[in-house]
């Protein structure tokens, strides 16, 4: 597979000067060709140029066309074959087989996109019909529904290069909402980003988009970051990775002369509550699925659980036990980039000396490789140490002993917003526990039941978000049908006549969709009064 | 009616000490007895805290139980009688016939988000059903719907003493969604904004609601309010009122460590556009709703038309004669209080003197009244002069004569985010000026056909927002029932038993709510599968 290392800019590629980085082959860290090309100012302001004017036709595209995009995009994507999984796989070290299951969500998504649009009742069309003879004074004819907010700029992020990247789920998303994207591609990915890159814009000329529906940008400082989220024609901003950086855009947006929404989905730490009837029924099983959470993708999961919380008996120090023994047995892996494997084991040495922590597992002694790692706690020095309530991407998590079911509750009262939280338990623990949940649902997006937090399934009901600093929005999702509002504003209609109306909202419905006609769901045609 | 002016903590009253300050007679300018208490730093904290601890109860509250609560607040509004309007009137000189309709809004708010919980859909519950043999992942069983932020911060506004205020469509909507509110009373109207809250607590102590459900505060300076909008516990704010005190209150909630979302509605020009066709048909008749939706509460509605556009020709100067002398026939008016009455007189001086602008109808020589005034200039100036698109808060509007159907449009694409935009016209006006409505529907919240912005319904399909600078989240609405969705996130359980979940994502659906179930939407029980 040939690269250019250029940028997308609308249907044209930048020039291929300037300045330039690599690709990196994460097992090896040797520097893979050919070189890429951060964009220029010019580029970021053509970029959003071109997207601003193909917002003008791409909003009023019928959104069976708009599907056919959609679908078509999926099918570029897995046209490029294996090519995509294994640059992707040079670039990140997340194993073909990953890959490949990554690359079915992706284009899972664009296809879920497409028949939501399609099927289109996420547009929240609601009409109140006229009351003329209303009095005091008439009741006017009112019809609204959802309209694309404009050129939305999405970040791609590290440990998903297909499903949370330049074709992520922020792209899909944004598209079907109607709005144009210009992606800032992850530099640490450069070349699957590419590949996407060339499979959207092939999608979009097949389909006769118009030409600034997709761009996509090479850049590396957080200040070309920051230059993309202040750019006058951006309406908004959707990224995933770390607080800091997510923050930091977040806090750009606020401070344009005209703010933008900025859905920032930026890591948690996903406690995991086992409790005591769980643990004497199936510890091992556990053990076992804990293990596999926390190490899968080398631990590079928002979701992974990076603490663990039980009480301070005998059954716990067993499992604790067996588990580290799981984890001590478990290989090291190779993080996403050098970045990430410096802050891996920056973060392990802090956690190991600070006073009260245990560490079980041996650190991998092969460079960039990521040995699975266990910390351990009691409740008082968690609760007083606030380093250990912060996530550390990669294999490790911090396992927390409890001395009774009251400091339980004190340690799941004192965090903060998550993702996920997740209890395992006996029917009869829920009974003993039921403040628990309650505690937990005010500081997260997701509640898992005897089970492990990643993995998130992609459907209507899906919810992945969480209170700040999860987010800096809880009220949206960035994963299922959902994640679509982040970028459509309601519109009014008043007394407006049929003709002059969108096909939604006039009376005979000639979508089919459901609607809320004054005041009750129906598909069905209104009737002229 | 005895006025005590202290602060509502919780159940209890601050002391009646410390900063004061004086409800005024608008009419008059008469300082009004007894003073108003501002609060202390310690109220503000009490204040938030009692509403943390409310939402521990009253966010778990049956929603049955919370219907009956905002009932009883719009019976006790209804009990105050006369004493409410009278005192409203004093310090809004608005009068009682708009009053007593203002509060027939206050309580229809109430009953009508009394209905919605009590109907209980609008959590928007999604249901998938697990599929345990799907390959190569059995499917979970994930369950969303929404749940309440927290403590919501309100910001009485000046120009609704009773539907913006402290028992207001935001108070309504946030009680509405589980959450508890602390109103900053607007310090034009502290007597209406005490006699509101009495009735408040008394039909949260009648409901057996718990303490700090509500509370009220005064305070006049910037750096109170943003001391409240600053406190830890506060997780949301509602605003309506001024662009300048809307930006600064939404700079410091995303200042804060933990951000908060601010739903500011900050006024809007509202322009129309009345096209030829209806030019010719009914002129007369375009002047007089005109003429009364400027002057409608004095040009104190956030919706009031500031900008009208039309075709420089003989038809248009023959409108704008006439049109200009309704509004010299039309009596001044006072203004809610000295502060707009300042601004009005001054932002007159200032428009009247830009080159290129006529001034049509005298002003008043009346003090504190507000003499409806027309100006009048041409596209090129208006497009040339920021000043003529800004909000002038009063019985005034800028008739802007456009030399051509062009710039007609160019005038439409060169303004911001406004609340409404109108269009006048006949079938063949929207025929021959489709585009207009296109360019419009992108700056606005709602569009209304051969009418006039003032009088927002409160309705499902009402949309009351639009981009920035009319509000600082375009993807909201502060009227109708749609406003309960700013103050609730949704929540996703994944494979829960049933005894632990909320009514509403149970499979027996004992609400009998609409909910999506498997993508498909449906009020039946979800059979087991």
């Amino acid at each position: 597979m040939q690269f250019h290392g250029k940028n997308f800019i609308g249907n044209q590629l930048s020039a291929g000067t300037g300045i330039s980085f690599h690709g990196v082959e994460s097992a090896t860290q040797r520097q893979l060709d050919p070189p890429f090309f951060e964009a220029a100012d010019s580029d970021i302001d053509r970029a959003l140029q071109l997207a601003s004017n193909a917002f003008e036709t791409y909003r009023r595209t019928d959104p069976t066309k708009q599907g056919k995009f959609l679908r078509a995009i999926a099918s570029e994507i897995e046209a490029i074959g294996d090519a995509l999984i294994d640059r992707a796989n040079s670039e990140t070290a997340l194993g073909l087989e990953r890959l490949r299951s990554e690359r079915g969500r992706t284009t899972g998504q664009f296809r879920m996109f497409a028949d939501l649009i399609e099927e289109g009742s996420w547009v929240d069309a609601r009409i109140d019909r006229a009351i003329p003879d209303r009095k005091p004074l008439p009741k006017p004819d009112v019809r609204r529904m959802r309209f694309p907010l404009g050129p939305v700029v999405v970040f791609g992020a590290s440990n998903f290069p297909l499903a949370f990247s330049v074709a992520g789920g922020d792209t899909a998303s944004a598209l079907a909402a109607g709005c144009p994207v210009v992606v800032k591609a992850h530099p640490a990915h450069p070349g699957a980003s590419e590949l996407a890159a060339a499979a959207i814009v092939r999608a979009a000329q097949s389909s006769q988009m118009p030409e600034g529906v997709f761009s996509m940008l090479h850049g590396r400082a957080p200040e070309f970051s920051l230059a993309v989220v202040r750019h006058p024609l951006a309406a908004a901003v959707a990224f995933t990775g770390s607080l800091r950086a997510g923050r930091a855009l977040f806090d750009a947006a606020a401070a344009r002369p005209r703010p933008i929404p900025v859905f920032a989905e930026m890591g948690s730490v996903n406690p995991l509550f086992i409790l005591p009837g769980a643990l004497a029924e199936r510890s091992d099983q556990i053990a076992q699925g804990l293990r596999q959470s926390v190490t899968m993708g080398v631990g590079q999961f928002c979701t992974k659980p990076g603490v663990v919380v039980a009480l301070n008996d005998d059954a716990t120090r067993q499992f604790a036990d067996s588990f580290s023994k799981l984890m001590g047995s478990a290989p090291p892996g190779p993080l996403l980039h050098a970045g990430i494997y410096g802050a891996f084991c920056d973060g392990v040495k802090q956690v190991s000396s600070l006073p009260g922590v245990r560490t079980g597992a041996a650190s991998a002694s092969i460079a960039n490789q990521a040995a699975p790692t266990v910390f351990a706690t009691n409740a008082d020095t968690f609760l007083n140490t606030p380093k250990l309530a912060e996530e550390l991407f990669g294999p490790s998590t911090v396992l927390v002993t409890a001395s009774s079911r009251a400091q339980m509750l004190d340690v799941a009262r004192r965090l903060e917003g998550h993702l996920t939280a997740t209890i395992h338990g006996t029917p009869q623990d829920l009974a003993d526990y039921s403040d628990l949940i309650d505690i937990l649902q005010q500081q997260v997006g997701r509640l898992i039941f005897n089970g492990f937090p990643t993995g998130v399934e992609v459907c209507p009901s899906m919810q992945h978000g969480g209170p700040y600093p999860a987010t800096t929005d809880s009220r949206t999702t960035s994963v299922g049908t959902a994640a679509i509002e982040r970028f459509a504003r309601p519109v009014a209609f008043q007394n407006f006549p049929q003709q002059s109306l969108p096909p939604e909202l006039r009376d005979d419905n000639p979508r089919g969709i459901w609607r809320l006609v004054d005041n009750k769901w129906s598909r069905d045609p209104v009737s002229v009064q």
